[in-house]
């Protein structure tokens, strides 16, 4: 544990307004004197500044805005800080990482973004590594299980730290450790990310299973499967001595798949109940992530000849125009 | 798939007359002209033969009692069929076992009771092998994860059934195979029965968690140290080339930890909220089995010299007097 009086000497950012961002710099300020804090615009800088807590995520969470530098400026959080934590949704990632010009050569950049960057349709860490020169020694993956909504409760959660460097490793988890946050740490940066991505995509199923009038015999069921069907896709993409019931792979789609609060299961509960996949995402203020992830892990997992028949039929409901009475009948012939 | 006009030649019985006792034998229907059904005395049994259901479980489930012999005589059961499904809860089994004697010899003996048989402090399996000579041959074990209140809905579920002896399999699957009802097998016997054992200690752990505040975050990291827990517990008793993410495993323990209407879990929640365990054992209609499995299964682990850190949490909560909110502070350390 992290000795509570002694604020740490790393300096560290993060990026992204949105709720899980607002709970991070939550969690970071347990632990640093200072937190940097780069936002989406001059109205959520504004509106952080003046009323001491974020207008739209975790509004209950108050900052004390005197140890918080909030900018608009990718280039003066990365300069002043050691450690960057991506917090954005997937998709607006590149618009703020293109604008990086200052230099971040030795910096560490910690993944806690659970999407496909759809520009360059790949992952985080592949992103950072192939259009940043951002080698896997200066990355870090933050997984879950963790909603934001019970970090801003101070709820007792557990974090997977993942990174090729054991000094890192201790870094992030002195930045995070605290009453009611415990960090384990891994070494398994892909896999780690990929699961988290995956995740999404099952809890997209397990929201059309509900939809579509499955109990909860069968959820347990299907999640039963989704792991067993993660653990083929990351052995696949990664082998690694990894244990998937472990609380980042198993643990984190648990939270996802059972939390009627999931953008993700709220996505396919939609459309499993009858909404076209269109209006069910106009119907939602917020991203969910495996939407996008959907396509790009179904082809990963064609272009290795992986069998893998929850994430297919997530995929021909979302963007084959498939029924999804018809393709989840059909599934419910290949869970066991 | 069973060809679904044509009924199964096997002759199949149930003793008991408890919710899953009940969701059985209508199971059994779908495939069996006559089921024979051994329930507890002369008022259930006349109950049923006047209201065409059990007035006490599964209200809903209506029965065409033509094709139903009701007794409450364990040898009029046991001597009309082939296959004997024990549904009773744990605890009152050896009542009605003891009282048999006619022969039983080439009988098969499945259990769904998930629980120890306390006289004997020993799993059903063992107690069917050292009290009546029944070898594992002609025993066979049914695993859900399956409320029974969801076969009464008719919503799809799944069974496992573990035999040693290919050919019961079968016989098992066709009996219980419906439009609702899809059957895998194993051959891990002791495995599926212990597994289905400890999952209602883990549901008590976790309904003790969520009367005690901890949220989702924690559930999810509870759950994912528990199937692991399991794995070792197993490994330990039985090794056998075994997934336990698979649904009698994994499944069975989802269902049971993340359900409000399991026993097991209220019982949990209620010693979680403040109640003394005599007080939330007397405030329950219907029987805890994970209650006596606790002390069996840690004396067992003990035994091993098995460190399995939420199996002790609950028997010192339960058996101990061990203060319940001191004693998941110190489990919080202990999970990862």
């Amino acid at each position: 544990m992290a000795k509570k009086d002694k604020k740490s000497a790393v300096s560290v950012g993060v990026l992204g307004s949105g709720s899980f961002a607002t709970a991070i710099v939550k969690m970071l300020q347990e632990n640093s004197k200072m937190v940097h804090w780069c936002v989406r615009n001059e109205f959520v800088k504004g509106a952080i500044e003046l009323r001491k807590h974020n207008p739209t995520y975790l509004q209950s969470v108050m900052f004390n805005t005197r140890y918080l530098n909030i900018t608009t400026d990718i280039n003066q959080l990365v300069s002043a800080c050691d450690v960057i934590i991506l917090a954005t949704p997937s998709i607006y990632l590149s618009d703020s990482l293109e604008k990086m010009n200052c230099d971040y050569s030795n910096k560490l950049f910690v993944s806690a973004i659970k999407g496909i960057v759809p520009k360059h349709n790949d992952i985080v860490a592949h992103y950072l590594r192939d259009q940043f020169q951002i080698g896997f020694r200066n990355q870090a993956v933050i997984a879950g299980p963790c909603h934001a909504e019970e970090v801003a409760m101070e709820r007792l959660s557990y974090l997977t730290v993942a990174t090729v460097e054991e000094e890192n490793a201790q870094k992030l988890k002195d930045l995070f450790s605290s009453s009611y946050i415990k960090v384990s740490t891994s070494s398994d940066i892909l896999g780690n990310e990929y699961s988290a991505i995956l995740k999404n995509i099952y809890a997209i199923g397990a929201g059309m299973a509900s939809g579509l009038g499955y109990g909860d015999n069968f959820q347990a069921v299907y999640v039963s499967n989704a792991i067993r069907e993660m653990e083929i896709f990351l052995e696949a993409i990664y082998e690694a001595p990894r244990d998937v019931n472990e609380s980042a792979y198993l643990g984190d789609l648990l939270v996802t798949a059972y939390s009627l609060f999931s953008r993700n299961r709220s996505l396919g509960n939609l459309v499993g109940k009858g909404y076209t996949v269109k209006s069910a995402i106009q119907s939602m203020n917020m991203v969910a992530e495996g939407y996008y992830a959907a396509a790009s892990i179904y082809n990963t997992a064609k272009e290795k000849g992986l069998k893998l028949p929850i994430i297919s039929t997530v995929y021909n409901v979302l963007y084959e125009g498939k029924n999804v009475e018809k393709q989840f009948k059909k599934l419910t012939a290949k869970l066991n």
